[in-house]
């Protein structure tokens, strides 16, 4: 690919091969709208609307990516390959100097928001050793997998309202618990805060009808791009609400997703086998093309006095499930998709301990501590901890990054008198 | 109250003194807009706007409820009032016969649409008869209440975007099940359907911020009114798939509500005493006012080839958790609620076997007949059945109805080859 007009560092997440979705807004601009990054840089996809085919100009000026998103994969590639070009040594844009002025801004300037309007949040549960992780802590391990697990992708229906962008601080909950050995809940401030190491994608495409499901093979489709998450979990409000209808008040208290969304397109060189699956799956969950990915995960906690320090190293290839899967499965009983709805994969840990995706993992239930620089540790998060999710794909010198997912955590309000 | 210009024969279920709202449009005039219901018609609220005051003028004008919802407990009162003093005999709008023609509509020429957009929906599980039937039948009478059942409204995520309006077919869903023995789960058309009685309400007020709870005694001001519900259920295949996250496709093929939401403010005259709760929950739930409604409910099942049968009787009065206790365990951990969401209560069983509020119930897992006219039966729901589910209040003359929450059940679609 020809080299950009916008210089692109050494090292940096975002060359011309990513161009990575964002919704932003500046200062002395404060509407919301559509950007791309480009090195340290966007470009403001309203400001050169109109050098796109007209179809898809519409889209390009909106306030989130919904509409973008529910224009399917054609479109995605129409403005894609525009974009690209755009953004080329000599283009039409690099000739303009006063669009180019006004266009490309440096994002050291801009704030970033929620790149959609979420209808729906889901999230999976599809990396097996995560799974493996939690059942031999809490059933043993004869009976650390369930019987349904290797059987369909594990899910639930998540709050879509709280789900939030990077940098928002996440107040460490109150809610109840059943202390060990006691009779009787009580009721005080979360003492097992934990993050969870996730991936999630948009949907995409026009969604499909309620009663109609979507194929698993037709589900590529229906995948417009990935973002970094971190399920914020209350572990010990978890264990005490969630028998038998799952989590609730131990996930709604916040979701953190990473302001870029890498279109899948830009995922292709980094494509995969798919995770082998034992026994066979059911035809509607058979699929037939590689959906898995080589993305290196990484988790930095920061503590408030201290500079970050890396607690976890895994990769997106260790999920079990596919994104294509997991839609099949979403939508088997009928249920609709719309443009703008978030699917998350779960926690993803690798196979070794230093890749485990959660502190519930990482400290083993609090049973070893995870060590920091400076002699200090942790099990699970204090206050003021800081939570650093990145994500990259590395190969032959092309490097797509995501950014950051980041998050911290504020102390409890005091209990109400 | 004085009487209505508009004839409200009597039984009807909407007189001057109920004024439920709905989201409505004409086969001459298809942009979705605002009415309420008055006797066998509806006032088009934008059609009257103008006669408002002016702050909730823009919201009469909406496509949703959802920015009335917004605008708060005094706004609604504001409607209401001037509402009720607009369908009066005499008024400002019954001496504007030009008016009145386009404003007062039939409600036999109207199309009627889901109320709000949804931005999450919830589903509790708050009847303690129902959950003590589920846990007698599926672990034993000793194990039947969970642990954390009487010191939490136990709830779960459930999926936005399948809520339709009364109405719409569902489709028998294809799905997952493990058969009775098996050691393989298989594919196939659901073969438990269900449906679940519930009553559901919608968010309003300004909502709450991320990190900051609704306390109990404040929840009020969020309730804006109150729907039918039907919770369609695949009990076969929830069966498999909901442990450890709770419910997933068995319960996202669609949720069934009714168009009308019934104001607060018109169930004040049937207010009860909050069910007893025992032990004492913790202080974040404990409730100084009555918030409990007495409002009959009943099913009816219509197979395809005869009348409908009444299946059930029960009443929202045996829901152990309130809806402002709802409100406050949902937000406890800071979880942020916005207008347009949707609150539902859980399957409503009474205490006997005529008030069970599912098929489930009735059939006691599948162990006897809910027996219907002219020798017919049922376990579970077959196809081409309607559920039909109708609810009112009644007392010293006065009848606040809810019409009708209805949906059929269509063949699921053949196997995919
Ligand atoms: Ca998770
Ligand atoms: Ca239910
Ligand atoms: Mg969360
Ligand atoms: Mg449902
Ligand atoms: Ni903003």
């Amino acid at each position: 690919m020809s080299q950009s007009f916008v210089p692109v560092p050494a090292g940096s997440d975002f060359p011309l091969e990513n161009l990575p979705y964002a919704v932003f807004s500046t200062q002395s601009n404060k509407p919301h709208r559509l950007c791309v990054a480009i090195g340290q840089h966007v470009l403001d996809l309203k400001a050169v609307a109109q050098l796109y085919p007209h179809p898809v100009q519409e889209s390009l000026r909106a306030e989130t990516l919904n509409a973008l998103m529910g224009l399917g994969h054609e479109a995605w590639d129409v403005v894609r390959t525009q974009t690209q070009k755009l953004l080329q040594k000599g283009s039409e844009l690099d000739q303009n100097v006063d669009l180019k002025e006004v266009a490309i801004i440096p994002q050291t300037d801009i704030s970033l928001h929620l790149p959609a309007q979420i209808g729906d949040y889901t999230d999976f549960y599809s990396s097996i050793h995560h799974a493996t992780n939690v059942g031999i802590m809490f059933r043993g391990p004869d009976n650390a997998l369930m019987p349904n697990w290797r059987h369909l992708p594990v899910g639930y229906h998540g709050r879509a309202s709280s789900v939030v962008v990077s940098g928002t601080p996440i107040r460490r909950p109150l809610g109840q618990t059943l202390p060990e050995g006691a009779e009787k809940p009580v009721f005080g401030a979360c003492r097992l805060m934990d993050f969870e190491l996730e991936m999630a994608f948009f949907i995409g495409g026009p969604g499909n009808r309620l009663g109609e499901p979507i194929r698993v093979d037709e589900a590529w489709k229906n995948v417009f791009g990935f973002t970094l998450m971190n399920d914020w979990s209350a572990r010990d409000i978890q264990k005490w609400e969630y028998v038998p209808l799952g989590p609730f008040t131990a996930k709604n208290l916040g979701t953190t997703i990473s302001p870029w969304v890498v279109p899948t397109a830009a995922l292709k060189p980094f494509l995969l086998d798919n995770f082998p699956q034992e026994p066979e799956v059911l035809p509607y969950l058979r699929q037939s093309v590689p959906f898995n990915f080589d993305i290196n995960l990484e988790v930095s906690l920061k503590p408030s006095d201290q500079n970050e320090a890396l607690i976890s190293k895994s990769n997106f290839k260790h999920l079990y499930w596919t994104p294509l899967q997991q839609i099949a499965h979403h939508t088997v009983t009928g249920c609709n998709l719309r443009p703008g709805d978030l699917m998350a994969s779960g926690t993803i840990s690798g196979e070794t301990p230093d890749s485990y995706g959660s502190l519930l993992e990482l400290c083993w239930k609090g049973t070893k501590n995870v060590e920091l620089p400076g002699g200090k540790s942790r099990k699970f998060l204090q206050d003021y901890d800081e939570v650093i999710i990145r994500g990259h794909c590395e190969k032959n010198g092309l490097r797509i990054g995501f950014g950051e997912c980041v998050g911290q955590v504020l102390p409890a309000h005091p209990l109400p008198q």
